[in-house]
């Protein structure tokens, strides 16, 4: 299909496409004749992932070439593929503490969680502490622990999630891709809706219906 | 205190405490004679507050000045400072489609909650059920009845946390603002750490320990 049918059939601009080709994200199409280049629905299909890792998953266009590298090449066993998607998705923000680090591992270490070093969420934690220890609100450090559990129900679910399709390495690799950058999103949405229920139906003086959004 | 102290102390440039000045964050100091100013131990833990939901929390300026607000005013009740917060950390994607809306919808009607029509979280799962549904891959849409119950769970907790300082208003704002700002990031960081947890203790093709940062 030519450029123009392409970005009808996916509502991306063929700016845009252009842009994803120049980029390495989307692979160039067939050069078919004089200033014609042809696609097909390996293209239509890849658009879609790069909207949704880019824009729903907020990664960056460099992060997204790493993981839909990632995805694509056989040679790379599910578990480089969870950790590429993972480091795609974490922010780097300032070094945080000694002390909120060695909180953090001692976490890991209490409940037997195997978690190499360089996992982008030991950092991510810590930083989250010391933004609590910086405003005096260390009873708050209670989250790291009271999370724990609950993280780890939704960890193993989405593990099972992925050995449902065993045997397809693709699919397998794009499941942990995909959920890796895109529940994050999904962890966030409903958790805004749980607090709401919450707040509403137990809560102490928050019991108000939100205010109507202007 | 002078800037330059106050600076040091918050780890703050004095740049950028002019700039929240100005951009209505951070309460002028007091102009003690020509040219200086004078700020208190208000100053600096509001600045530390300022970092947590402008860096951790990922929120922009106009977001933080509207959470801010909400805590200060002592006539704000506590469910708006949640809904508050909930907006301010909401990123506001493409409109999703009316069938993944209605499919959010009817999960929180199956499940009983009381979640109002602007809850900023039925968009965002709804934008992620549609990403799904682009790349073919509506098998991944069973996240979000397996993220509900645990999420729940999770913001229980949440609630208990901010009864634990039942009676004082402000101090329950604030644990409402900054639990559900940074909130997010704990729970991005720990899925990171539990995910690679399960992968490696009972992961099909996925135990491979991650390979060390460069």
């Amino acid at each position: 299909m030519r450029i123009a049918e392409l970005s009808s059939r996916t509502g991306v601009t063929s700016a845009s496409i252009k842009h994803y080709v120049r980029e390495g994200l989307l692979p160039a199409g067939e050069r078919v004749g004089y200033n014609q280049t042809a696609y097909d629905e390996t293209h239509a299909s890849r658009l879609h992932l790069i909207r949704a890792l880019l824009d729903t998953g907020g990664l960056s266009a460099a992060a997204t070439r790493a993981v839909l590298a990632a995805i694509d090449d056989r040679d790379v066993p599910l578990g480089h593929v969870l950790s590429t998607a993972q480091d795609a998705v974490s922010r780097r923000g300032a070094a945080p503490s000694p002390g909120a680090l060695a909180r953090v591992r001692a976490l890991v270490d209490d409940r037997g969680w195997t978690v190499s070093e360089g996992n982008p969420g030991i950092a991510q934690c810590a930083e989250v502490l010391d933004r609590f220890a910086g405003i005096e609100r260390d009873d708050l450090a209670g989250m790291l622990d009271r999370y724990a559990q609950p993280v780890l129900d939704i960890a193993r679910g989405d593990l099972d999630a992925v050995a449902a399709d065993l045997g397809d390495r693709d699919r397998m690799a794009e499941t942990v891709a995909v959920g890796t950058a895109l529940g994050d999103a999904m962890l966030a949405g409903l958790r805004r809706m749980a607090q709401e229920h919450v707040a509403r139906t137990a809560g102490p003086g928050a019991d108000a219906p939100r205010p109507r959004q202007p």
